[in-house]
Protein backbone atom coordinates (compact mmCIF):
# COMPACT_ATOMS: atom_id res chain seq x y z
CA UNK A 1 0.00 0.00 0.00
CA UNK A 2 1.51 3.46 -1.31
CA UNK A 3 2.12 6.03 1.59
CA UNK A 4 0.03 9.04 1.13
CA UNK A 5 2.60 11.13 3.48
CA UNK A 6 6.27 10.91 4.46
CA UNK A 7 7.82 12.07 7.52
CA UNK A 8 10.48 15.09 6.97
CA UNK A 9 12.38 16.90 10.10
CA UNK A 10 11.95 20.31 9.68
CA UNK A 11 12.91 22.63 12.30
CA UNK A 12 14.65 19.86 14.23
CA UNK A 13 10.95 18.40 14.88
CA UNK A 14 9.65 15.37 13.00
CA UNK A 15 6.63 16.71 10.62
CA UNK A 16 4.49 14.81 8.07
CA UNK A 17 4.61 15.63 4.59
CA UNK A 18 2.66 14.87 1.36
CA UNK A 19 4.10 12.39 -1.01
CA UNK A 20 4.71 14.02 -4.34
CA UNK A 21 5.94 11.87 -7.37
CA UNK A 22 5.75 11.70 -11.07
CA UNK A 23 3.79 8.72 -12.87
CA UNK A 24 4.33 8.63 -16.55
CA UNK A 25 0.70 6.79 -18.26
CA UNK A 26 1.80 4.53 -20.80
CA UNK A 27 -1.11 3.23 -23.19
CA UNK A 28 -0.09 -0.02 -25.13
CA UNK A 29 3.40 1.08 -24.70
CA UNK A 30 3.31 4.49 -25.69
CA UNK A 31 3.44 7.16 -22.86
CA UNK A 32 0.87 9.78 -23.13
CA UNK A 33 1.42 12.10 -20.27
CA UNK A 34 3.22 13.05 -16.98
CA UNK A 35 1.49 13.77 -13.91
CA UNK A 36 3.00 14.85 -10.57
CA UNK A 37 0.97 12.64 -7.98
CA UNK A 38 0.46 11.43 -4.58
CA UNK A 39 0.93 7.35 -5.30
CA UNK A 40 -1.62 5.13 -4.61
CA UNK A 41 -4.89 4.03 -6.57
CA UNK A 42 -2.53 4.58 -9.84
CA UNK A 43 -4.94 2.23 -11.81
CA UNK A 44 -7.64 4.38 -10.51
CA UNK A 45 -6.03 8.00 -11.43
CA UNK A 46 -4.55 6.35 -15.05
CA UNK A 47 -7.84 5.33 -16.12
CA UNK A 48 -9.70 8.49 -14.75
CA UNK A 49 -7.22 10.99 -16.63
CA UNK A 50 -7.70 8.92 -19.60
CA UNK A 51 -11.55 8.77 -19.27
CA UNK A 52 -11.44 13.02 -18.47
CA UNK A 53 -9.15 13.38 -21.72
CA UNK A 54 -11.78 11.29 -24.00
CA UNK A 55 -9.29 9.02 -24.69
CA UNK A 56 -10.46 5.83 -23.62
CA UNK A 57 -14.66 5.17 -23.40
CA UNK A 58 -14.71 2.34 -20.98
CA UNK A 59 -12.68 0.60 -18.28
CA UNK A 60 -9.59 -1.12 -19.30
CA UNK A 61 -7.21 -3.08 -17.61
CA UNK A 62 -4.11 -1.22 -15.82
CA UNK A 63 -1.13 -2.32 -14.16
CA UNK A 64 2.24 -0.26 -12.75
CA UNK A 65 5.31 -2.00 -14.14
CA UNK A 66 7.59 -3.54 -11.58
CA UNK A 67 10.72 -1.58 -12.30
CA UNK A 68 11.12 2.33 -12.93
CA UNK A 69 10.62 2.90 -9.38
CA UNK A 70 6.59 1.82 -9.76
CA UNK A 71 6.48 5.19 -11.18
CA UNK A 72 5.28 4.40 -14.62
CA UNK A 73 1.62 2.70 -15.28
CA UNK A 74 0.45 0.78 -18.52
CA UNK A 75 -2.39 0.66 -19.59
CA UNK A 76 -3.72 -2.15 -22.26
CA UNK A 77 -5.77 -1.56 -25.29
CA UNK A 78 -5.66 0.98 -28.13
CA UNK A 79 -7.15 4.44 -27.65
CA UNK A 80 -10.47 5.97 -28.70
CA UNK A 81 -8.89 8.72 -30.27
CA UNK A 82 -5.57 10.49 -30.42
CA UNK A 83 -4.70 12.55 -27.77
CA UNK A 84 -5.05 16.30 -29.24
CA UNK A 85 -1.82 18.23 -28.90
CA UNK A 86 -3.87 20.93 -29.10
CA UNK A 87 -6.94 20.64 -27.15
CA UNK A 88 -9.85 22.26 -27.74
CA UNK A 89 -9.20 23.04 -31.34
CA UNK A 90 -11.16 19.86 -33.20
CA UNK A 91 -14.53 21.32 -32.83
CA UNK A 92 -14.01 25.39 -32.43
CA UNK A 93 -15.00 27.71 -35.14
CA UNK A 94 -12.87 30.20 -33.18
CA UNK A 95 -10.05 28.33 -32.55
CA UNK A 96 -8.67 28.79 -28.80
CA UNK A 97 -10.90 30.05 -26.79
CA UNK A 98 -13.61 29.76 -24.12
CA UNK A 99 -16.25 29.10 -26.58
CA UNK A 100 -14.28 25.90 -28.07
CA UNK A 101 -13.21 24.70 -24.82
CA UNK A 102 -17.31 24.27 -24.29
CA UNK A 103 -17.89 22.85 -27.66
CA UNK A 104 -14.60 20.66 -27.13
CA UNK A 105 -16.65 19.28 -24.34
CA UNK A 106 -19.98 18.98 -25.94
CA UNK A 107 -18.34 16.62 -28.61
CA UNK A 108 -17.65 13.98 -25.91
CA UNK A 109 -20.15 14.46 -22.63
CA UNK A 110 -23.99 14.56 -23.58
CA UNK A 111 -26.06 17.63 -21.97
CA UNK A 112 -27.31 16.29 -18.63
CA UNK A 113 -31.30 16.18 -18.47
CA UNK A 114 -31.96 15.53 -14.94
CA UNK A 115 -34.96 16.37 -12.97
CA UNK A 116 -33.87 15.52 -9.20
CA UNK A 117 -33.34 18.43 -6.71
CA UNK A 118 -31.12 18.00 -4.11
CA UNK A 119 -31.74 20.68 -0.92
CA UNK A 120 -29.31 23.08 -0.13
CA UNK A 121 -28.64 22.26 2.93
CA UNK A 122 -27.45 18.94 2.17
CA UNK A 123 -25.04 20.47 -0.22
CA UNK A 124 -23.24 23.09 2.09
CA UNK A 125 -23.02 19.72 4.54
CA UNK A 126 -20.80 17.19 1.95
CA UNK A 127 -17.34 19.22 2.40
CA UNK A 128 -17.26 18.46 5.75
CA UNK A 129 -18.51 14.70 4.95
CA UNK A 130 -16.02 14.29 2.52
CA UNK A 131 -12.68 12.45 4.90
CA UNK A 132 -9.72 13.82 4.28
CA UNK A 133 -7.52 11.51 6.78
CA UNK A 134 -3.86 12.51 5.09
CA UNK A 135 -4.61 16.15 5.05
CA UNK A 136 -5.36 16.27 8.58
CA UNK A 137 -2.18 15.07 8.52
CA UNK A 138 -0.26 17.45 6.74
CA UNK A 139 -2.38 19.93 5.65
CA UNK A 140 -1.30 19.64 1.95
CA UNK A 141 -3.80 17.52 -0.26
CA UNK A 142 -6.60 18.15 -2.08
CA UNK A 143 -9.29 15.47 -1.72
CA UNK A 144 -12.57 14.86 -4.01
CA UNK A 145 -15.40 12.84 -3.48
CA UNK A 146 -18.76 11.08 -4.55
CA UNK A 147 -21.86 11.44 -2.60
CA UNK A 148 -25.20 9.57 -3.20
CA UNK A 149 -28.32 11.88 -3.52
CA UNK A 150 -29.05 11.18 0.39
CA UNK A 151 -25.64 12.76 1.57
CA UNK A 152 -23.91 9.52 2.19
CA UNK A 153 -19.95 9.64 1.54
CA UNK A 154 -19.59 6.59 -1.65
CA UNK A 155 -15.90 7.45 -2.18
CA UNK A 156 -12.84 10.10 -1.30
CA UNK A 157 -9.45 10.29 -2.92
CA UNK A 158 -6.76 12.81 -1.75
CA UNK A 159 -4.01 13.46 -3.97
CA UNK A 160 -1.73 16.51 -4.14
CA UNK A 161 -3.01 17.82 -7.43
CA UNK A 162 -6.62 18.32 -7.49
CA UNK A 163 -7.18 16.94 -10.76
CA UNK A 164 -6.10 14.15 -9.70
CA UNK A 165 -8.22 13.07 -6.60
CA UNK A 166 -11.21 13.78 -8.79
CA UNK A 167 -9.26 11.59 -11.50
CA UNK A 168 -8.70 8.99 -9.25
CA UNK A 169 -12.30 9.00 -8.16
CA UNK A 170 -13.77 8.58 -11.52
CA UNK A 171 -11.28 6.22 -11.97
CA UNK A 172 -13.19 4.03 -9.33
CA UNK A 173 -16.42 4.58 -10.42
CA UNK A 174 -15.25 3.55 -14.19
CA UNK A 175 -14.00 0.15 -12.75
CA UNK A 176 -17.15 -0.44 -11.40
CA UNK A 177 -18.98 0.11 -14.04
CA UNK A 178 -20.66 3.12 -12.46
CA UNK A 179 -20.81 5.77 -15.35
CA UNK A 180 -22.48 7.48 -16.26
CA UNK A 181 -22.59 9.02 -12.31
CA UNK A 182 -26.43 9.94 -12.92
CA UNK A 183 -27.16 9.53 -8.87
CA UNK A 184 -24.04 11.06 -7.61
CA UNK A 185 -22.74 14.03 -6.28
CA UNK A 186 -19.08 14.91 -6.89
CA UNK A 187 -17.25 17.21 -4.43
CA UNK A 188 -13.96 18.81 -4.41
CA UNK A 189 -11.90 20.69 -1.79
CA UNK A 190 -11.05 23.41 -3.68
CA UNK A 191 -11.59 26.28 -6.52
CA UNK A 192 -14.32 24.63 -8.84
CA UNK A 193 -12.22 25.28 -12.65
CA UNK A 194 -13.15 24.34 -15.83
CA UNK A 195 -11.31 20.92 -16.33
CA UNK A 196 -13.07 19.20 -13.11
CA UNK A 197 -16.67 20.40 -14.84
CA UNK A 198 -15.14 18.64 -17.63
CA UNK A 199 -14.23 15.43 -15.89
CA UNK A 200 -17.65 15.51 -14.00
CA UNK A 201 -19.88 16.29 -17.24
CA UNK A 202 -17.67 13.21 -19.19
CA UNK A 203 -18.55 11.40 -16.10
CA UNK A 204 -22.43 12.26 -16.44
CA UNK A 205 -22.73 13.39 -13.11
CA UNK A 206 -25.58 15.93 -12.82
CA UNK A 207 -23.93 18.03 -9.84
CA UNK A 208 -20.41 19.17 -8.45
CA UNK A 209 -19.75 21.41 -5.26
CA UNK A 210 -16.69 23.01 -3.82
CA UNK A 211 -15.93 24.46 -1.39
CA UNK A 212 -13.81 27.11 -3.33
CA UNK A 213 -15.20 29.83 -5.93
CA UNK A 214 -15.83 28.28 -9.31
CA UNK A 215 -14.38 30.52 -12.46
CA UNK A 216 -16.23 31.84 -15.36
CA UNK A 217 -15.68 29.29 -17.61
CA UNK A 218 -16.63 26.43 -15.15
CA UNK A 219 -20.28 28.35 -14.75
CA UNK A 220 -20.08 28.07 -18.57
CA UNK A 221 -19.45 24.50 -18.99
CA UNK A 222 -21.42 23.84 -16.11
CA UNK A 223 -24.59 25.56 -17.78
CA UNK A 224 -24.31 24.40 -20.96
CA UNK A 225 -23.75 20.68 -20.13
CA UNK A 226 -26.82 20.56 -17.47
CA UNK A 227 -24.52 20.67 -14.44
CA UNK A 228 -25.76 22.12 -11.30
CA UNK A 229 -22.27 24.05 -9.56
CA UNK A 230 -22.14 25.01 -6.49
CA UNK A 231 -19.41 26.50 -4.58
CA UNK A 232 -18.21 28.12 -1.41
CA UNK A 233 -19.74 25.09 0.12
CA UNK A 234 -19.25 26.01 4.22
CA UNK A 235 -20.51 24.09 7.35
CA UNK A 236 -22.44 27.00 8.46
CA UNK A 237 -25.45 25.63 5.85
CA UNK A 238 -24.78 28.17 3.33
CA UNK A 239 -23.39 27.45 -0.39
CA UNK A 240 -23.84 29.47 -3.95
CA UNK A 241 -25.05 28.12 -6.88
CA UNK A 242 -24.18 29.02 -9.89
CA UNK A 243 -26.00 27.39 -12.63
CA UNK A 244 -28.90 25.18 -12.77
CA UNK A 245 -30.34 26.54 -9.41
CA UNK A 246 -33.77 24.94 -10.50
CA UNK A 247 -32.31 22.00 -9.40
CA UNK A 248 -31.25 22.86 -5.76
CA UNK A 249 -34.24 23.78 -3.44
CA UNK A 250 -33.91 25.55 -0.24
CA UNK B 1 -6.36 46.14 -20.08
CA UNK B 2 -7.71 42.29 -19.42
CA UNK B 3 -10.44 41.51 -16.89
CA UNK B 4 -9.13 39.30 -14.17
CA UNK B 5 -12.74 39.17 -12.83
CA UNK B 6 -16.36 39.11 -14.48
CA UNK B 7 -19.77 39.32 -13.43
CA UNK B 8 -22.10 36.51 -12.84
CA UNK B 9 -26.16 36.06 -11.42
CA UNK B 10 -26.38 33.41 -8.64
CA UNK B 11 -29.08 32.88 -6.63
CA UNK B 12 -30.44 35.66 -8.46
CA UNK B 13 -27.77 38.06 -7.10
CA UNK B 14 -24.82 39.45 -8.98
CA UNK B 15 -21.44 38.01 -7.88
CA UNK B 16 -17.99 38.36 -9.59
CA UNK B 17 -16.19 34.97 -10.28
CA UNK B 18 -12.71 34.94 -11.83
CA UNK B 19 -11.62 34.58 -15.41
CA UNK B 20 -10.63 31.43 -17.00
CA UNK B 21 -9.71 31.11 -20.25
CA UNK B 22 -7.37 28.90 -22.20
CA UNK B 23 -3.96 30.44 -23.97
CA UNK B 24 -2.27 28.72 -26.58
CA UNK B 25 0.96 29.06 -26.52
CA UNK B 26 3.71 29.23 -29.39
CA UNK B 27 7.07 29.58 -30.43
CA UNK B 28 8.36 30.81 -34.49
CA UNK B 29 4.58 29.31 -35.44
CA UNK B 30 4.36 26.29 -33.70
CA UNK B 31 1.83 25.07 -30.40
CA UNK B 32 4.11 24.40 -27.54
CA UNK B 33 1.33 24.48 -25.14
CA UNK B 34 -2.13 25.29 -24.01
CA UNK B 35 -2.98 26.95 -20.19
CA UNK B 36 -6.07 27.34 -18.73
CA UNK B 37 -5.28 30.52 -16.99
CA UNK B 38 -6.60 34.36 -16.21
CA UNK B 39 -5.99 36.68 -18.91
CA UNK B 40 -4.00 39.76 -18.60
CA UNK B 41 -0.18 39.56 -18.42
CA UNK B 42 0.04 36.89 -20.86
CA UNK B 43 3.40 37.82 -22.46
CA UNK B 44 4.83 37.55 -18.71
CA UNK B 45 2.62 34.22 -18.66
CA UNK B 46 4.37 32.84 -21.91
CA UNK B 47 7.82 33.85 -20.97
CA UNK B 48 7.77 32.88 -17.74
CA UNK B 49 6.36 29.34 -18.84
CA UNK B 50 9.27 28.72 -21.23
CA UNK B 51 11.44 29.75 -19.16
CA UNK B 52 10.42 27.47 -16.33
CA UNK B 53 10.49 24.79 -18.40
CA UNK B 54 14.24 25.23 -19.52
CA UNK B 55 13.19 26.14 -23.37
CA UNK B 56 14.25 29.64 -23.74
CA UNK B 57 17.36 30.91 -21.66
CA UNK B 58 16.33 34.69 -22.28
CA UNK B 59 13.56 37.50 -22.78
CA UNK B 60 11.71 37.13 -25.82
CA UNK B 61 9.69 39.46 -27.99
CA UNK B 62 6.45 38.76 -27.40
CA UNK B 63 2.57 39.07 -28.19
CA UNK B 64 -1.00 37.85 -28.93
CA UNK B 65 -1.90 37.36 -32.16
CA UNK B 66 -5.04 39.70 -33.11
CA UNK B 67 -7.56 36.97 -34.41
CA UNK B 68 -8.12 33.77 -32.53
CA UNK B 69 -9.90 35.74 -29.79
CA UNK B 70 -6.46 37.18 -28.17
CA UNK B 71 -6.17 33.00 -26.76
CA UNK B 72 -2.89 32.64 -28.81
CA UNK B 73 0.37 33.93 -27.97
CA UNK B 74 3.16 34.12 -30.10
CA UNK B 75 6.82 34.01 -28.92
CA UNK B 76 9.57 35.08 -31.45
CA UNK B 77 12.75 32.51 -31.59
CA UNK B 78 13.89 29.01 -31.75
CA UNK B 79 14.06 27.50 -28.79
CA UNK B 80 17.02 26.35 -26.73
CA UNK B 81 15.78 23.11 -26.66
CA UNK B 82 12.89 21.21 -27.94
CA UNK B 83 9.91 20.11 -25.89
CA UNK B 84 10.52 16.86 -23.73
CA UNK B 85 7.08 14.93 -24.33
CA UNK B 86 8.53 12.65 -21.79
CA UNK B 87 9.78 15.53 -18.68
CA UNK B 88 12.42 14.03 -16.66
CA UNK B 89 13.78 11.31 -18.42
CA UNK B 90 16.34 12.59 -19.92
CA UNK B 91 19.21 12.73 -16.91
CA UNK B 92 17.40 10.01 -15.10
CA UNK B 93 19.33 6.73 -14.78
CA UNK B 94 16.27 5.43 -13.21
CA UNK B 95 13.22 6.15 -15.28
CA UNK B 96 10.70 8.13 -14.34
CA UNK B 97 11.16 8.82 -10.44
CA UNK B 98 11.39 11.90 -7.93
CA UNK B 99 15.59 11.05 -8.23
CA UNK B 100 15.03 11.52 -12.26
CA UNK B 101 12.78 14.55 -11.73
CA UNK B 102 15.94 16.19 -9.56
CA UNK B 103 18.40 15.30 -11.46
CA UNK B 104 16.50 16.89 -14.36
CA UNK B 105 16.33 20.52 -12.93
CA UNK B 106 19.98 19.75 -11.79
CA UNK B 107 20.65 19.98 -15.11
CA UNK B 108 19.52 23.20 -16.21
CA UNK B 109 19.59 25.07 -12.53
CA UNK B 110 22.72 25.44 -11.09
CA UNK B 111 22.46 24.86 -7.35
CA UNK B 112 22.44 28.36 -5.33
CA UNK B 113 25.29 29.39 -3.33
CA UNK B 114 23.86 31.90 -0.83
CA UNK B 115 25.16 32.84 2.81
CA UNK B 116 22.69 35.72 3.36
CA UNK B 117 19.97 34.64 5.96
CA UNK B 118 16.06 36.28 6.36
CA UNK B 119 14.55 36.56 9.47
CA UNK B 120 11.53 33.70 10.12
CA UNK B 121 9.49 37.11 11.44
CA UNK B 122 9.62 38.24 8.36
CA UNK B 123 8.93 35.33 6.45
CA UNK B 124 5.61 34.95 7.90
CA UNK B 125 4.39 38.14 7.24
CA UNK B 126 4.77 38.00 3.06
CA UNK B 127 1.50 36.07 2.63
CA UNK B 128 -0.38 39.47 4.20
CA UNK B 129 1.71 41.59 2.21
CA UNK B 130 0.84 39.81 -0.89
CA UNK B 131 -1.34 42.06 -2.69
CA UNK B 132 -4.47 39.75 -4.02
CA UNK B 133 -6.87 42.48 -5.13
CA UNK B 134 -8.93 40.04 -7.68
CA UNK B 135 -8.93 37.40 -4.86
CA UNK B 136 -10.33 39.77 -2.77
CA UNK B 137 -13.46 40.13 -4.88
CA UNK B 138 -14.14 36.18 -5.79
CA UNK B 139 -12.19 34.22 -3.43
CA UNK B 140 -10.88 32.21 -6.62
CA UNK B 141 -7.73 33.08 -7.85
CA UNK B 142 -4.09 31.97 -6.40
CA UNK B 143 -1.11 34.62 -6.44
CA UNK B 144 2.67 34.71 -6.10
CA UNK B 145 5.17 37.50 -5.66
CA UNK B 146 8.36 38.88 -5.18
CA UNK B 147 9.82 40.75 -2.20
CA UNK B 148 13.04 42.00 -1.08
CA UNK B 149 14.97 41.06 1.52
CA UNK B 150 13.28 43.45 3.70
CA UNK B 151 9.91 42.09 2.75
CA UNK B 152 8.93 45.30 0.39
CA UNK B 153 6.55 43.65 -2.49
CA UNK B 154 8.41 43.92 -5.53
CA UNK B 155 5.59 42.34 -7.78
CA UNK B 156 2.32 40.45 -7.75
CA UNK B 157 0.80 38.70 -9.87
CA UNK B 158 -2.48 36.60 -9.69
CA UNK B 159 -4.07 33.91 -11.75
CA UNK B 160 -6.97 30.52 -11.87
CA UNK B 161 -3.47 28.43 -11.96
CA UNK B 162 -1.21 28.62 -9.30
CA UNK B 163 2.07 27.72 -11.68
CA UNK B 164 0.83 30.54 -13.80
CA UNK B 165 0.71 33.17 -11.10
CA UNK B 166 4.48 32.42 -10.75
CA UNK B 167 5.33 32.22 -14.42
CA UNK B 168 3.89 35.31 -14.71
CA UNK B 169 5.85 36.83 -12.03
CA UNK B 170 9.13 35.23 -13.16
CA UNK B 171 8.19 36.57 -17.08
CA UNK B 172 8.25 39.82 -15.25
CA UNK B 173 11.66 39.65 -13.85
CA UNK B 174 13.31 37.82 -17.29
CA UNK B 175 11.69 40.93 -19.51
CA UNK B 176 13.55 43.27 -16.66
CA UNK B 177 15.95 41.40 -17.21
CA UNK B 178 16.60 40.83 -13.30
CA UNK B 179 17.22 37.17 -13.79
CA UNK B 180 19.01 35.44 -11.48
CA UNK B 181 16.69 36.71 -8.91
CA UNK B 182 19.67 35.96 -6.06
CA UNK B 183 18.29 39.02 -4.02
CA UNK B 184 14.58 38.27 -3.87
CA UNK B 185 11.99 36.27 -1.82
CA UNK B 186 9.18 34.07 -3.88
CA UNK B 187 5.92 34.04 -2.19
CA UNK B 188 3.06 31.80 -3.07
CA UNK B 189 -0.34 31.39 -1.91
CA UNK B 190 -0.95 27.89 -1.90
CA UNK B 191 0.22 24.85 -1.30
CA UNK B 192 4.63 24.55 -2.44
CA UNK B 193 4.53 21.62 -4.99
CA UNK B 194 7.50 20.08 -6.89
CA UNK B 195 6.54 22.42 -9.97
CA UNK B 196 6.94 25.88 -7.93
CA UNK B 197 10.19 24.92 -6.44
CA UNK B 198 11.47 23.76 -9.84
CA UNK B 199 10.43 27.10 -11.23
CA UNK B 200 12.19 29.17 -8.46
CA UNK B 201 15.33 26.79 -8.89
CA UNK B 202 15.35 27.72 -12.33
CA UNK B 203 15.13 31.46 -11.70
CA UNK B 204 17.87 31.38 -9.31
CA UNK B 205 15.57 32.71 -6.35
CA UNK B 206 17.51 31.39 -3.22
CA UNK B 207 13.87 31.45 -1.03
CA UNK B 208 10.10 30.21 -1.47
CA UNK B 209 7.61 30.40 0.99
CA UNK B 210 4.01 29.29 1.04
CA UNK B 211 0.97 29.80 2.54
CA UNK B 212 -0.02 26.34 2.69
CA UNK B 213 1.88 22.50 2.95
CA UNK B 214 5.33 21.35 1.05
CA UNK B 215 5.10 17.89 -0.81
CA UNK B 216 7.91 15.56 -0.07
CA UNK B 217 9.57 16.37 -3.54
CA UNK B 218 9.17 20.21 -3.28
CA UNK B 219 11.62 19.81 0.04
CA UNK B 220 13.93 17.56 -1.76
CA UNK B 221 14.48 19.79 -4.77
CA UNK B 222 14.85 22.98 -2.61
CA UNK B 223 17.44 20.65 -0.45
CA UNK B 224 19.28 19.73 -3.47
CA UNK B 225 19.39 23.23 -4.93
CA UNK B 226 20.19 25.41 -2.13
CA UNK B 227 16.82 26.98 -1.47
CA UNK B 228 15.13 27.35 1.97
CA UNK B 229 11.61 26.49 1.60
CA UNK B 230 9.15 27.45 4.46
CA UNK B 231 5.84 26.83 4.69
CA UNK B 232 2.46 27.48 6.49
CA UNK B 233 3.49 30.92 6.65
CA UNK B 234 0.83 33.02 8.73
CA UNK B 235 0.25 36.33 10.11
CA UNK B 236 0.59 35.12 13.73
CA UNK B 237 4.69 35.38 13.09
CA UNK B 238 4.68 31.67 12.94
CA UNK B 239 6.46 29.57 9.68
CA UNK B 240 7.71 26.48 9.46
CA UNK B 241 11.32 25.80 7.62
CA UNK B 242 11.53 22.49 5.69
CA UNK B 243 15.08 23.05 4.02
CA UNK B 244 18.35 25.61 4.51
CA UNK B 245 16.75 26.46 7.89
CA UNK B 246 20.26 27.86 8.38
CA UNK B 247 19.34 30.99 6.06
CA UNK B 248 16.41 31.43 8.08
CA UNK B 249 17.25 33.38 11.51
CA UNK B 250 15.00 33.38 14.53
Amino acid sequence: MAQLTTTVVRDGVRDEVAVEEPLEIRVDGEPIAVTMRTPGHDEELALGFLYGEGLIDGPREAGLTADLAANVIEVAGPLARRPARRRFYTTSSCGVCGKGALEEVAVHAPAIIDQATVSRALLAQLPERLRQPAFERTGGLHAAGLFDRSGQLELAREDVGRHNALDKVIGHALLDRRLPLRESIVCVSGLVAFELVQKTALAGCPIIVGVGAPTSLAIALAEDRGIALAGFARGNGRVNVYSHSERVRD
